[in-house]
């Protein structure tokens, strides 16, 4: 990549993100009655729901806290009022539930709808409020992100799981990997004042890193599988032998990321082969673009719907490659960063209404051109799009290369706000 | 239509039934070891999960009993041998939940997997031991079909639902249809032997007829809805206005069915509404077939799979035109029966192993090629083929039009097995 195209491509997604994803979401969205974000939106960007997801509320703290700090004194006033909105609404209203639980879905005016038995609201709740302490200064929000860390780790395999466990005892590869995440999250922002705390976050990054080589990454079949059975054995039918090309990826950029942080290039390298794999079984080879489900055993995957092309996997795959080649210099890194990028940019952001939709038919046309529901909201497309700029900076202002991009602080900040 | 047409498409249909549908299913599913059905099977029939469906068992275990009853004397051991197999997993093994309940999914041994909140599974169990008592001659499995009722109506509206019922309280159509259907096979089974119980069928009938048109039926925007609130107003977002096609015309023609049974001409007229409405909604006019969700607005629906063509809408627009036409003698009916069924029999079937593909996309292609799983078994084909075959014959034997084909006895059995 020259000099040239990774300031063109850091430029473009800067412009994006800060021209069109979050305006779009700041001026359809935002409850400026009753705060938080209205996500249910039409193609136009008028709600057709005035109910809350309770994901995006956490997620939206989340990509507005880090989008402030990755601009600093260049962040707009309007950035830091939805921040607050939303993480007020989180606290007070999402995190309403019993025993401090997290509601997957409320009322415009966040009465509790929906609290489910799964604890993703709580992890994204967590990650929001923490950044939405730096951002805004105040301890508070940190101090309620440990205590629904307290509340997430205490529920943790006690909810009723769907599957009797008397019967099959089965593992799940979601939550292993965002709690790589969220301790991330955590201790990004508890490293300046706490290191003993942030050090604690690490050991617990290393735990949920071990269970997933332990559990779910099978090298003799080249797989990151969702779901096996408690001991990491083979799971039962379609279920065991799913795959789920996006998540696989995700993960596999979350390590990558973790091993740059650490400046440990073999984690680096173990991740690599998760990514590989993932876009071998996952490339729609016929029509472009990654399936939403694969099997393993090459058959038609449970799910109907396996071979639509979602939104979100197309921006974790494109980030994860332009990470992989920037760590890595591989030339096949660019060269899929490069596929990915035509790929997504010229099927799912909309030309006519901003911002993207997120569920298209196997041939890219659009099957649902909704801008945000209950699962697509102001989260992948804004992170994908930040993480993307904020690499593409460091590269232009350090080089690529492991030893350049590596360390805790490389990230934090556009090089031209932080001279 | 001429008569040769209807004596064509009466044999067309039982021949469907007798040496495809029916064979397919007992010779790749029935679990000759464990028993009951294997309901998630490939293109081939090799099973690619050995966990059972729990609606499934109870389902075909009906089919095989009302396929007896047509056939009668001619009726085929094989079918008697797999109907037993399947009502004694039923009895032993899926209403073996707490308290009676039914299991949603087993392993194939019949060890319990997930157990739902909604109660269609025993709905299911229900009509299959009551038919199948009726077929073996064995008053057992009605008793036990009339405990699960019990079971049901002591544990409706009592599960915790899955809104918060503080906040919003919604109504949904499957339960009240169901009941329709639920209790037609139970009157049917009780007619013979105990006509006070048979009667208070009848009276729970007309309970959810009522029901149906008091909530969920909205004459003037010419729609049934899935979902209301519980004073039957419109509910909130992309729910509120969700239409079912498929759904509302399987009502449609229970209620056609059920007139027909009293002799009640009004209360079929009642139902063709239901029927016109849908298919004027629910019909793809660009590609063909009917979506599998629309919205009253002309909105996107919220399921990203909304146009998507499901094999069981097919199966229940085909039938209750076909019904609507026999009954009335008005040609758009007629009309209507030979669109559906020239795009149900040119797409679905599958030409090289049987059965029939459950899942297309819009342009009709298959999107999975699976014949079972635990939504789609042997239920919705042979019943469409049963029910056709059955009707078509009567037509044949007795001529079209309410006063031929109406009173309880008109269909119990295929004319040439009953002189």
């Amino acid at each position: 990549m020259t000099p040239a195209r990774i300031e063109e491509l850091r430029d473009f997604y800067l412009r994006e993100l800060t021209e069109d994803t979050i305006p779009f979401w700041i001026t359809h969205g935002l409850d400026r009655e009753h705060g938080g974000l209205l996500d249910f939106l039409d193609r136009e960007g008028r709600p057709v729901s005035t109910d809350k997801g309770g994901w995006i509320q956490g997620r939206f703290t989340w990509v507005l806290s880090r989008l402030i700090e990755a601009y600093g004194t260049e962040a707009r006033s309007e950035w830091r009022e939805a921040a607050k909105s939303c993480a007020d609404f989180v606290r007070d209203k999402v995190l309403a539930g019993p025993g401090g639980r997290a509601y997957f879905e409320l009322t415009r005016e966040g009465k509790p709808l929906v609290l489910r038995r799964y604890l993703f609201s709580e992890t994204f709740a967590i990650i929001g409020l923490a950044q939405y302490a730096k951002a805004s200064g105040d301890p508070g929000y940190l101090r309620k992100a440990l205590e629904t860390l307290e509340v997430f780790y205490s529920n943790r395999g006690k909810l009723a799981p769907k599957i009797d466990p008397l019967t099959r005892s089965l593992r799940g590869h979601s939550e292993t990997m965002i709690l790589i995440n969220v301790h991330q999250e955590l201790r990004d922002v508890l490293m300046q004042d706490d290191p003993v705390a942030a050090a604690g976050q690490t050991s617990r990054i290393d735990a949920q890193i071990e269970e997933l080589f332990r559990y779910f990454v099978k090298p003799e079949r080249r797989v990151l599988l969702e779901t096996v059975n408690y001991d990491g054995s083979m799971a039962e039918g379609l279920e065991g032998t799913c795959v789920n090309p996006g998540h696989a990826i995700e993960t596999a950029w979350f390590l990558m990321e973790e091993g740059r942080w650490r400046g440990d290039l073999a984690l680096v390298e173990r991740a690599l082969p998760l990514l590989e794999w993932s876009l071998e079984r996952g490339w729609d080879r016929e029509q472009g673009g990654l399936f939403s489900f694969v099997d393993l055993e090459g058959r038609t995957p449970a799910q109907v719907e396996w071979d639509m092309k979602y939104w979100w996997p197309h921006c974790e795959a494109t980030y994860a490659c332009l990470l992989a080649w920037a760590l890595t210099g591989q030339a096949r890194w660019e060269r899929w960063f490069e596929t990915l990028h035509a790929y997504t940019w010229s099927r799912f952001p909309d030309p006519v209404h901003g911002e993207w939709f997120g569920y298209l038919r196997r041939d890219g046309s659009v099957a649902n051109d909704y801008k945000g529901n209950h699962y697509k909201g102001a989260f992948h497309v804004p992170r994908f799009e930040l993480y993307a700029g904020l690499l593409l900076d460091a590269i232009a202002a350090r080089g690529r290369g492991f030893d350049a991009l590596s360390g805790p602080d490389v990230l934090r900040r556009l090089a031209k706000g932080n001279p």
